[in-house]
């Protein structure tokens, strides 16, 4: 079997994790996530980000979650706004509009959104009541390209919806890889503060299924559990979610796996540029784009798998690597070596 | 802490489970359920449906499996029949209709759908095209009620359908302690060649999550897969439900956990019969729904948790016991005592 | 060809709608309801519900109607409570399902609603959030049976559905003829002051096409024009809507044409009292449901269309007749001699 | 009041239509379409698309008609492609989104789609299930810039839809000017022979509302009135429609109507070309698109109603002026002098 830097999914989960549900399996709890591990993982997130208004819901996964809070938050003729890349505008099936929610997309080079972005879409919907009414800003971090949000990107676009009476909505499906950057300062506490909703992701960064839903802005919160009962999303054994993020909470576990993905797509990441390699996009998060030659690319396919992203020439092609909290230096040290060796 | 009779899923998972989920943690596996175990599970549940042209899609949970399977199958216009008692019309929280599809329900004794049932809701619907079309047959087996369809039963229903172009859906959630009722006379082979797709419930027969949605009508095969991803319920882990399944099938484990649970309750329910007490409805699966006075439910209580079902009257009421997979001798023992000695 | 007393909207409209629709034909108007004349009818209309602040959108069709107001209304996992005559549980093909939104149903012999017969379904719907929440009670008056809500009732209805936080929603498609009923004693401004939300219908009563929606609580109001493009209904020659309903409203000709067509039902049900013929529901609305022998129903349906409404026993049946604007004195003439013929 | 070139359906409906409306106003017919005129409409159609087997539908207007077809249609996980400036993905509040199904759009200048826009598309959308499904091509005869498919160009596109497995959709708004316009060489029977579905729009060429959804696709026929009820769009009185489009057919007064407002149009632009003036689009029907600059347009608009539609640089805006059926010689006569005298 080839190591693959596919995706930051290929593994099972961080064996704490295991240990847990293990400890745990025949004690009996209360169903629906009404077990005494939601409520304390839900305690220690509240703890994290330093808010303990905010609501904290656990669901299985990313478009689960995606769907579930856009359906809840717009009425019927308010749409999201999205950057171009955006998970739920290519990779998702429709589930908003499945929904009935327009998404109106914003062409950008690194999958952010800037206020000035934002303004002609505002501009351009002015018809009432013939358009649909912009009303939520959807925003990855880490993004769908790799890139993060600093502080102050999120805190100008956080001022730029709160005039606009615009809901600000993160994606973090990658939050922790976001966050971890050895380039970022934003922190876990400051994204609360600033979004009305987002949710941190379990299902790339150690655990086996789990978003966990944070509602900062009290309107939204109102009766949320219905929304998540009504979407199939509500677990008869919540425990399953309440164990895993208990445990991806306690001493930083859930940071310590994403600074480890990381760092580990960084050690290759620099292994390239020190051979002058190009990338897509300039990434510090556990994906990576670099630009390499058809011949390499085939080389590194014989012994790894990954995905060939974008053709930029004929002899040139962007593939993507990404790592995982149990990426181990092995598979690293053994692609940089080739890396080294063909170049 | 008192043991609780109120579900099915009080507890974790099997052992064996938890087991494999260590054994495979570290495999890297193909996303989205083409992981080496779903695949396997998916095998081994069309041996024991004895079809290999049945499809086989594994989701979460029982809402997650009826929305997805109804909004699938129907046309906007077309709408489903289901007793009185069923879960898609008291429990999710409207998810069928927040998929935009009118339940029309038949009120029965027992949770059990008969064709004469459903004879006159097809006539009181030829008003065309001002009422929706009923197209779709939900039943529950074992039902909302703990009752379950003996194969005649089934067969008539069967055919009901096939002769009035309705589809035959089984919410399958008890499906194994319907099976293994000591009456029951039905086979899973024969559920499968008898409806045109149901499910095969993991959370309440000894899975964290899970159940596998079996289609056999190969019509309402065609792009299914399309469905769970818009409805957020495909997992980035797939192999979370494939480990649990590929257990659960391997020699008959899914059907001792079932007829274990059944056991348990049938305890219980010969010791009540032997006092002389009446029962709700006459069930031979793992809920029974004994009728006993307020004081001897006082008493109960002060040692078990479990639901007071109905108010029979000033001094009595129905209870219902749940066991399941894991509920042991010593509790079931002990309840049979306090029985004893207070009747 | 038989005059046909199946429905109230066999004919087309009253002649001064004709007479309006030719004198501005040309007249060059704003398109989408911001023309001249749907300014004008909003005014007479809140002059005469007497509350400026409500506000009022012009739609063609009763379904159209109450699909729009629902689903504007309520949030996803909120639904209907109606009386299980209601239009919209049995003759929408299922609209308001359509758009995400259960319906629960009241068994009620007069097709009206009292607070008594909602109280079981808030207490029964308490299993928060496994179950849709209750928000909206939907009545229609006239009824589907013919018969009408006085104001005592009407008040109650109004201050339990305060009390409880439901929305109070009257489809008015017949409201002319409730209020024009010789026993009723509630007004147009009554309506207004105790409902949320109702419409003033002009399909059943002399418009060619027509609904008038009054949003009485301002914050049902907010943003709704967007609701009815959205779902298709704004007309961009709302034109059409506005003048009838000018024409409508102008001198109380909306009242009159009710009353005509109520007093031509009740010169027909004076008749068959006489006679000593039994009703299936005692109204005083231009719907009337005697019960005849089948032999009276044979001789009347060779020179009369009627439907058959419900069979009572081997010899007698109950038949519906509907009267309209424009059912002239030799129709209800001819039939009343037939029956003192008969009889 | 200033003349108004600013759309076409500023005024009511041709006099032959209201002549006919009073003819038989007080003719009783049965309800919701199966009256008299709409089934002597239908024939009428069908006649002149030379398709026995193509069935007819009357609706309201034009974001009914798209958002019926379209949920009719597609199945939950299919979506739409459309040129960017679609009427259904700018100006109609997220209609179709409602329904629950995508809308992808295509860059064009001139408004029209050829198979080598779609090419693109299918290519990137095959990573099932994570996408939706691309499955009907929408497309506007007029466009929405007043442009005009030739019968080659439709041609092409409808063997590569049929070729693609995609169902081929045309919005016909304005399809009596787009089959008008002097350098069209489409006819109404190749529109039907060409796509499946298609709809001719009333309420833009002469009628009060209107739209005929015409199906030439046998399997898109099954149960369709369904849809209709189910939105809403099943008038009671169906008589209005069927008068309407009754008279519009009589000797081709449809396509006499729309000529007209072509001819009007043209005359304008005839004008401006002969000044030297620049248009925006190259079109022949209804819509004209004429930059002037900026001193011009503040005289015109002293005269005549019409929207600013594109700032094209600081001296420079094209405007867009639509004629329509009844336009007369006088304000097209104004208009030139103007153009004559000013330029």
């Amino acid at each position: 079997m080839k190591f693959s830097f596919k995706n930051d999914y290929s593994e099972g989960c961080h064996p704490n994790i295991l240990q847990a549900l293990l400890q745990y399996n025949l004690d009996q709890q209360a169903g629906y996530g009404e077990d005494e591990y939601s409520l304390k993982a839900k305690t220690l997130i509240k703890e994290k980000i330093n808010n303990p208004h905010s609501e904290v819901f656990l669901v299985s996964g990313g478009t689960q979650a995606n769907l579930i809070v856009i359906s809840a938050i717009l009425k019927p003729y308010q749409c999201v706004i999205s950057a171009a890349p955006g998970h739920i505008l290519n990779n998702e099936t429709g589930a908003i509009e499945a929904t009935g929610h327009k998404i109106l997309s914003i062409e950008t080079e690194d999958g952010k959104i800037k206020p000035s972005d934002i303004i002609p879409i505002l501009e351009g919907h002015r018809n009432v009541p013939h358009q649909v009414m912009p009303k939520l800003v959807y925003i990855s971090n880490s993004t769908e390209l790799g890139t993060i949000y600093q502080a102050k990107e999120l805190e100008e676009l956080s001022a730029f919806c709160k005039e606009n009476k615009l809901y600000l909505f993160m994606d973090g499906a990658r939050l922790g890889h976001g966050l971890t950057a050895e380039i970022s300062d934003l922190t876990l506490e400051k994204v609360a503060a600033l979004t009305d909703i987002f949710y941190l992701g379990g299902t790339k960064n150690g655990a086996l299924i789990g978003e966990a839903i944070i509602i900062n802005n009290p309107v939204l919160q109102e009766d949320f559990a219905f929304n998540i009962k009504q979407k199939g999303a509500l677990l008869a054994k919540g425990r399953l979610l309440g164990i895993q993020f208990m445990e991806l909470m306690k001493d930083d576990l859930y940071f310590d796996l994403a600074r480890h993905a990381n760092q580990q797509a960084m050690k290759i990441k620099n292994a390239l540029q020190n051979k002058g390699i190009a990338f897509l996009s300039d990434t510090y998060t556990n994906q990576i784009f670099p630009i390499l030659n058809n011949h390499l690319i085939e080389v590194l396919s014989e012994n790894f798998e990954f995905y060939v992203w974008k053709k930029v020439d004929e002899n040139l092609s962007a593939i993507r690597l990404i790592t995982s909290w149990s990426t181990g230096d092995e598979a690293v040290n053994q692609f940089i070596e080739i890396i080294e060796r063909e170049l």
